[in-house]
């Protein structure tokens, strides 16, 4: 450390504080190869550390490498510094022990629970599944679905990544565990999902693997936009290249604070959870539009008492992105096209034989 | 490979028939260090592969070697054979990328919607939820808990766990991608997870890290006890000294290969997936009793309309054990001993704050 706090132990507090994008590039291994990422998103440098889950397993140890090297990739004088190809890039974790996705927007969930004359659930609990973490799709690739018939639909949701947080660990305290910032699609199965909510079990057929924004940040990288544990910030969802959406961030009824609580009730938290907003969803939604198909469908039918969106077809393009006040890509962009395989066309209610 | 088939190329068929017996052993590595250990379990030898994931993203690669390796072991011949010791073992996969837990003995779940004069689910299909898999418990740890007022239960099933399994895999090719059975007690939280479960969403609070039993063993280690990709076995669950169940696997309503078919409808299973059956139930369950303090609570209620056995207390020891028709313990034991942490005593249906 060099600065105002050389010679002294370096507070807990500045390391803490240190504002760096980051993404992982492709490589013989699985979980890539870290790379900072300068703030504009045109150049990249290795960081000093293979992997971002070994960045977040000693995050205290490489946060202050870390920003020291974003600080040389910004100001260009990283001597390794490389364009940054967005196709080169995995998703920031292209695999996680732990993806807890929340639904943090009740002005969706109340929206949801008209449509389908629901009771709403309680609304001081936030809600919370276990999804698929052992794959988080390229943010460019394309991405295999088995069947139109399983109503593909996109979820744009902000979610954020912890280092280990201890079983217990109450909101304040949670907060000081979110390490960076992340833009997810949560690929979503309509027609099967409404069966397995059934259950009670929850999703497995209904969630396969989510797509991931190529660069993640820390939370102070966001400046103001980042306040209450939330991204004061539109997603702006595009489906085959018209304005599907760009819902703020900002209204999530409980901040990624409450929900890291939520999910550390009963057990620790490893070092590279991943905590999700749920679609991102605002009031005025019949303005701003929505973060998903379902959200639209909901909507139709409240207004025009029917449905009038379908859900994906084979070939559609679907695209999310975040832009900070000055007009400047935070997350970098996902832009997938998605094919369906046709593996089989057995109706969604039917296990695959 | 030595043997008949010595100078032409291995029929896959050979491999897959390999009983080999594996743990894995505490060391520096989170994954720890894998041992093959002798059919009586008195014996290991370090395994020609560092890990169990390692082995089960190369099992055509490491099957062979694995078996030769059992034979020394069990023949005594290994030169670096060393005693078995159930206190250095951590869970065969002390992480797992995928645990998928489905609920296939309907005559549990038949049993259950009675107490609760539920609407059965569609028996055609199995439940299946994704659980926590980014650590499971030693069989000798100490279990933390948060609160004897969560309602602490235990759940003794089978596992399995596959190789890399391809989206769209039906059950015929899914039994081939079974690679390895494993006796867990999966710990619920009985009062969130029914307030979990109205949400649709699943279990989250309520499915803190499961516990495995030391030893996995390939399928035709378990000689004629695995049939239709079941375990016919019983599953011997004591509570504090005292025998609570030992109902048999046999009756799974789903097998195996259909449950991992259904996970596998959507999505790649990656190499090192553990799927579960659900708390192993026997039609005849006032016989030969529970594998979980939920079921003998909801025979109760059938027959003395209350339920008269509590939920776990802090200090209550739960063992579990699976022996063969020879009476050795098949997959070692499960010996635990739980703690309530008290680190909070709030209702379960409170956030921590």
């Amino acid at each position: 450390m060099t600065g105002p706090s050389a010679g002294a132990a370096a507070p807990i507090h500045d390391l803490e504080e240190a504002p760096v994008k980051l993404a992982t590039l492709r490589s013989d291994n699985p979980d890539g190869r870290l790379v900072v990422v300068s703030r504009d998103l045109a150049r990249c440098a290795p960081a000093p550390v293979p992997t971002l889950q070994a960045a977040l397993e000693d995050w205290g140890g490489v946060a202050a490498p870390l920003q020291a090297r974003a600080d040389a990739v910004n100001a260009g004088t990283a001597p390794d510094l490389q364009p940054f190809v967005p196709a080169q890039a995995l998703a920031p974790l292209p695999r996680a022990w732990q993806w807890l996705d929340g639904s943090a927007f009740l002005s969706h969930a109340r929206l949801m629970a008209r449509v389908f004359g629901m009771e709403e659930s309680a609304s001081h609990l936030p809600l919370m599944y276990q999804g698929m973490s052992h794959r988080f799709m390229a943010p460019l690739e394309e991405v295999p679905f088995r069947s139109e018939q399983d109503g593909i639909d996109f979820e744009g949701e902000f979610a954020v990544i912890t280092d280990a947080v201890p079983m217990g660990t109450g909101p304040a305290p949670a907060a000081r565990h979110i390490r960076l910032v992340a833009l997810i699609n949560d690929w979503s199965l309509r027609l099967i999902g409404a069966r397995e909510m059934k259950t009670g079990f929850g999703w497995v057929q209904a969630k396969p693997a989510c797509s991931a924004a190529p660069v993640v940040v820390t939370p102070d990288e966001l400046g103001p936009a980042w306040a209450r544990c939330r991204v004061r910030l539109p997603l702006r969802v595009n489906w085959n290249g018209a304005g599907f959406g760009q819902a703020d961030g900002g209204e999530m009824s409980f901040g990624f604070d409450e929900l890291i609580a939520y999910a550390a009730a009963t057990r620790d938290l490893c070092a590279g959870t991943i905590v999700g907003s749920g679609t991102v969803s605002n009031e005025d939604c019949r303005e701003v539009g929505s973060s998903c198909i379902a959200e639209r469908r909901g909507i139709e039918m409240l207004d025009h008492g029917e449905a009038r969106t379908g859900y994906l077809r084979s070939g559609d393009r679907v695209t999310m992105e975040v832009l900070d006040a000055d007009g400047t890509s935070v997350f970098g962009r996902i832009d997938q096209r998605i094919v369906v395989t046709g593996g089989t066309a057995a109706p969604a209610t039917e296990v695959a034989r």
